[in-house]
């Protein structure tokens, strides 16, 4: 009975295959409700979920679609996966990185939800930039250039999408276990042989400790091994902004930027390098060392851009019309010293405020807008020195910028 | 935002009253969403509420609807609320002795459900029994005979039946601190000037253990003084049914026998002294042993009975015209012993399938079947002996009676 096993998990009890499979089928059939689904999952955000739970309710989310094939990709495929950042747009600059290296990649991308953006969304900025691929122009796309980035299919672990829905609204996203289960059954019915994750931790992502981090990072890993992928993590700071830019289209111009080379030593250009070094790795085998030096040596060569540009062709975008709002304001320092901190919570939440990011699936994003951080943290700044740059259509109340720039 | 309060909830922060008021009073407006309450009522059953919260719910609950003033009738008011057990129907039996006693009885019952019986199912059992007297009807009865009692006016309280309806389906009902403010919300609602209230602690009841029985006691005790209203509790055993009935029509001809002193001393009879005269102290001021004899004196007078006859003539119940089911069955001793115990939640599941009793609102009622316990714990038998008589119109399956009676 449906309202037991409620009870039971309330209890803290451990919930069998059989349990879970009836209760989370049932809420896909209609015959568990919203409400009944809603206090199961604050119960196991509370109580948790033990690893043969784990296990279960991926197998469960896994189960309720389809598992994609790659095996007529030639050579190693590595899906990779971002727990959310602000400004986090590494997967528009390491996709191209690694499959100009030859690392086939077929990325489902989600579209941004609260302060974190989504790589959809950052590609639609692109005109003309389709993300609505059928399922044979997909894979046609990755066998002939090898690279194609597109939306998660409907037809991909449509349970799991479902539930994160109901948990957005619930209060039942901050579950260490669910959050390892939704990931992980969309990456494994994505098909890939391997799954590197990027784990953010801080103040402006899903999770806000390392000990967290590293809790989840386990249980992915625990879940690969079950079923028989390779997963690796990396855990990375999401306490400060990754980059200087954040909004779709701008955050597009400062991939470009990284993918040409011209972006010098900063949080975003290390990250990427780490990311994608680590999937070369993983595919070929070759040493972090080797996988650095090919990483940066298809950067200067100009081969990683180009393969940026053939995926953007490939998917009807035309690069020449991407472009960000000419309503720009500069904020300028108050006060001189050097920069401590500068709070990714409260610029993400100013770009929502712009229109850059959505609150519900429903709301509209205005690509143009967002925000340019002109310095990083640690830079040296003069009182009146330009700080940040608004993009916007219509002004926001602007927060205490005092308050973001811990200037000392 | 409804979401943060949820999220504070799960983290196990202690809501302002405003917090709880924006989110309860949000539930009635429909502003916040069933699978919302659900989440935050798990949260709130695995994480606690703190005595504030528990004030601060208990005053939303009750300025949700109306509040009787009974300032008008003469004497100390006393109501008396029971938990809910097996078996239990003091209320047809203490009402009438004390309200022959000169304490006015304005008694707001509730219908059954799960597995425990309500006064309002066993009084509608009476052919022609009325529980839905206007609030007119209500006052000028206790006026006139000293005793109604009555379904739960759909003005008490509202928030607190619809929240119930919720609890049910969802596994929040066993949430001390939801427990203790759904019924004092309710008591305090309905004016009397001092609360007894009979907590059940066994496998028959709501609460398992002596220590959450004690917690409840504790906490409803502490709502009364933040309302000025004296509170007593008497915590009583629920392993095993009350009296030897079980099923609406049985209840009220097993109630009318101790009415009319005809019980032996058993487990209900010793409760309903018990309840009565504390009762009687609350109301009266006497010494216990003086309510005591007085209770004993208004019985044997045959006092309490023509009460109860009155009070069944003015909501128009022919008594003449109760009846029970003609197929009986009887289940014999199936060895020689002492009977060490006997299951109360078994024979409230046996009662619910022959349809004593309801599962869901939703299902009806059959007042005349039922069981009879032909024997109590302590009694010896003989292998053969007739043990309980089933009261039946479709015999459902039977469970093992060796499971149910402990003969040792």
């Amino acid at each position: 009975m449906i309202v037991d096993i409620i009870n039971k998990k309330r209890l803290g009890q451990e919930l069998s295959y059989h349990e879970l499979d009836v209760f989370f089928n049932g809420y896909l059939d209609g015959k568990v409700k919203d409400y009944q689904m809603s206090s199961l999952l604050m119960a196991i955000c509370i109580q948790g979920m033990t690893d043969e739970e784990i296990f279960s309710l991926t197998k469960i989310f896994i189960d309720s679609g389809d598992t994609l094939d790659l095996s007529f990709l030639s050579g190693v495929t590595v899906d990779k996966h971002s727990t959310g950042g602000i400004g986090d747009k590494t997967t528009l600059i390491i996709t191209p990185i690694v499959a100009s290296l030859g690392v086939p990649v077929l990325k489902m991308s989600g579209r941004g939800l609260g302060y974190t953006g989504g790589t959809i969304d950052k590609l639609e900025s692109i005109p003309g930039f389709r993300i609505d691929l059928s399922d044979e122009e997909v894979m046609h796309q990755v066998e002939d250039i090898g690279i194609v980035i597109t939306g998660q299919t409907a037809s991909l672990a449509p349970m799991d999408k479902k539930i994160y829905a109901l948990r957005d609204v619930t209060g039942t996203v901050s579950s260490i276990p669910l959050i390892a289960s939704s990931i992980m059954s969309k990456k494994i019915a994505a098909g890939a042989d391997k799954i590197l994750i990027d784990i953010k931790v801080g103040n402006g992502a899903l999770l806000q400790t390392r000990e967290d981090a590293e809790k989840l990072s386990d249980l992915m890993i625990k879940i690969g091994k079950f079923y028989q992928k390779e997963v690796r993590t990396i855990i990375s700071d999401m306490n400060v902004p990754l980059g200087f830019c954040i909004g779709n289209s701008l955050e597009v111009v400062e991939a470009i930027k990284v993918l040409q080379g011209q972006e010098q030593d900063n949080n975003l250009t290390r990250l990427c390098l780490d990311l994608a070094s680590e999937m070369i790795c993983m595919s070929k085998g070759v040493s972090k060392q080797e996988a650095i030096d090919m990483v940066l040596d298809t950067i200067h060569s100009g081969r990683a851009y180009q393969k940026f540009l053939e995926l953007v062709r490939a998917q009807n975008g035309k690069i020449d019309l991407l472009s960000t709002s000419k309503k720009v304001k500069t904020i300028k320092a108050f006060r001189s010293g050097v920069i401590e901190s500068i709070s990714a919570i409260d610029l993400g939440k100013l770009s929502v405020a712009l229109g850059a990011g959505r609150m519900t699936m429903e709301d509209t994003i205005d690509y143009g807008v967002g925000l340019e951080l002109l310095k990083q943290v640690g830079d040296s700044v003069q009182k009146g020195d330009d700080l940040l740059k608004i993009y916007y259509k219509k002004m926001p109340n602007l927060p205490d910028f005092e308050q973001i720039f811990l200037i000392k």
